[in-house]
């Protein structure tokens, strides 16, 4: 027996979500407990029903369907919110094409050794109050004080985001207790990044996911008039940050290939033509696949950061605001994969996820794999995100291939 | 006959004046147009007043007190208006020293050959629609277009701030029809730089006011995830920027001394920790003494911003705000200053002006000359700024005779 998900109503399941929340700018603006989200979580929970699964949801809004079986569960999703003026692939792929296995595992009538579950996490994109809200609830990875006192992308308290909805902080901070047994987690993604594009390739096994430091930092000078104050008696916040700016970057381009810096956040007061910049506040992102690396970095940014301040005759600040470390994939689940590749006659290669999953966060309490996809040009966290749709029909039937080896059920 | 000001009463005027727009964040906020500026404005009327001087205001919002005489008028004054959290003392000194300085010839007596005036000009800071707006109104600069279209620092279009006021567009375009002719005009000022402290003086008799250029520039690059977009697939605007900054500001210091340039509003999009930056939007304002050197750092500034965009796979764009020319005050007037200090026994140097004044506008109308005193560190725009009462003392002094000597008063 050879089964194949239904791709023509993938796709339009696909297509169905991204009416949700499309932005009168561009886009898809879809973040977690918004109008949008909550119509898209309506339109869900009526997909996972009418596939014949059984439809559960926990204390973070995160949405499960259900096939029984016997034992700890193989799980496989991702998330359907999405960043502000962000794309119609980004988590969607992963949730509609779980759910497209698991229903065709349903009407075909395969009798499964272990249960099998979908999921959609809450608040992936950390629009809320960090990434992966709801899969760090899932495995009970929150705690009560950031989220009491959490503030959310929009400048808006997470408690007044609640208010409005079904959850609260005790019901997300218990959500785990109810959480079942996860043997195995997958999770399908777009890969975000150009080499399986470059190498030409279908299908990305991810060997490791990258480790990140999120840090909010600041330069502290001093305010003067521009047209009165000379250069040598100025303390320029601003230019504090664009010396570090192209220092940080050049230095981990050049000693640290393949991790990444990025200044993406910045502002910079009083913010006037004519007054020389007293503060200036920025975020700092930098992400490797190795443990170590992350490390001489933090050093590395923390001590340029003290020797800008130092040059200029400024204050320099960092504050650590979020931290993860590699995480590694199942060795058992990525062997699988390549077979059910090689079995499928797909191309594939193995390759590392910069960016972050809550796959990561399953493998605290499970194994784990993920299977990337090609998306051109890698951009994503745009509305030009877009894929070559047959990738994605190749990579649903990886996963579903995969999930019926995981679930143990002999078929042939 | 040896007049001098009255020290104290020119004293407490300027401390009354500070109580109107005390900011409960910090320092002075008394925007023209502001609940403070019209308290602040009566208060000034009524004082004007009480020194038996004739009060007019025109359309522009200008105030003026007037001692009547023959021919064309010497006018002496600055502004009330302030910055954000700006001081006590810019604008301030001038308006109130030259109230001073008539309040003291009319309590004495003394005939007068020509008439004198104190103005105190609305808007020089530039908070409504661009700096100057009051002494541009009155010698006929303004466009209605300017004013029609004009945003103010606020967000607030300047016809919304209009409404609340006995003030129009026409009114304002309209003032300078009933403006008197003016044969010089003279303005005592803070220095808002360091020279007089460095050197040691009391006085600077200012040979020059900076011209300048505020441009609106924005580097264009492309949004990308921060975690998985490699270095050399990055457009990131951010960069760009830093690179134009240091160079920028490199490039003034080292060829064009005395020069300044100044990167003041920075507003990066879409602006989150985890998305490179797809576009920065900046101010960037450059002044100098010297006509050649305003133009060559013009041609530098747009070629720079062009060889960083095609460096970098930007675009570059600078849209010109505003373009004032370098200004030299009348020769005969600082002759006449220069005398006046060495009588009073007051040192003085000559020394040029990096920002900008409403004499520099009233240098089109008049002859002009300008009274610098020194500023503690140098520091203006600022709740910091102060200054030693004892060289205001000297300043008034020194103004109350040159106006004299120009309204060509025997009183020896």
């Amino acid at each position: 027996m050879d089964l194949r998900i239904n791709f023509n109503r993938l796709k339009e399941d696909i297509l169905a979500l991204s009416q949700f929340g499309r932005d009168p700018k561009e886009g898809i603006s879809r973040p977690s407990f918004s109008k949008a989200d909550f119509e898209a979580r309506d339109w869900l929970k009526i997909r996972i029903k009418d596939a014949g699964l059984t439809l559960r949801q926990d204390g973070a809004g995160n949405i499960f369907g259900r096939l029984e079986g016997e034992g700890k569960t193989i799980m496989a999703g991702s998330h359907i919110d999405t960043v502000i003026n962000g794309g119609i692939f980004d988590g969607s792929v992963g949730v509609l094409s779980a759910l497209e296995c698991l229903r065709r595992i349903k009407e075909e009538g395969l009798r499964l050794a272990k249960p099998l579950e979908v999921a959609s996490f809450t608040d992936e994109e950390g629009n809320l109050v960090g990434d992966f809200l709801g899969s760090r609830a899932f495995v009970g990875l929150l705690e009560r004080e950031n989220l009491e006192k959490g503030m959310t992308k929009f400048g808006t308290p997470l408690l007044d985001i609640l208010k409005g909805t079904e959850f609260t902080i005790d019901s997300i901070l218990n959500a785990h207790r109810h959480s079942p047994e996860i043997e195995a987690f997958l999770e399908l993604h777009i890969e975000q990044g150009t080499v399986l594009e470059t190498e030409n390739k279908t299908i990305g096994i991810v060997d490791c996911i990258a480790g990140k430091q999120y840090r909010w930092c600041y330069f502290l000078g001093e305010a003067g008039h521009a047209g009165t104050t000379p250069f040598e008696l100025r303390h320029d916040a601003f230019l504090g940050l664009a010396d570090f700016a192209l220092k940080s970057t050049q230095h981990v381009a050049t000693h640290h290939y393949g991790s990444k810096l990025t200044i993406g956040k910045v502002s910079v007061s009083p913010g006037a033509f004519t007054i020389i910049p007293a503060r200036v506040d920025f975020s700092l992102d930098f992400r490797s696949t190795s443990k170590e690396t992350l490390d001489n970095l933090e050093k590395y940014i923390l001590e340029l950061g003290e020797d800008i301040a130092s040059t200029r005759g400024l204050k320099f600040n960092s504050l650590l605001m979020d931290k993860t470390d590699p995480v590694t994939p199942s060795s058992r689940i990525n062997a699988i994969m390549k077979e059910e590749c090689q079995k499928l006659g797909f191309s594939s290669m193995k390759l590392s996820s910069g960016a972050g999953h809550d796959a990561q966060i399953m493998a605290s309490v499970a194994e784990m794999g993920m299977i990337f996809i090609p998306c051109v040009d890698g951009i994503s966290h745009s509305p030009k995100e877009m894929i070559d749709w047959d990738d994605l029909e190749k990579g649903a039937n990886l996963l579903l291939n995969v999930l019926i080896r995981l679930a143990n059920l002999n078929y042939s």
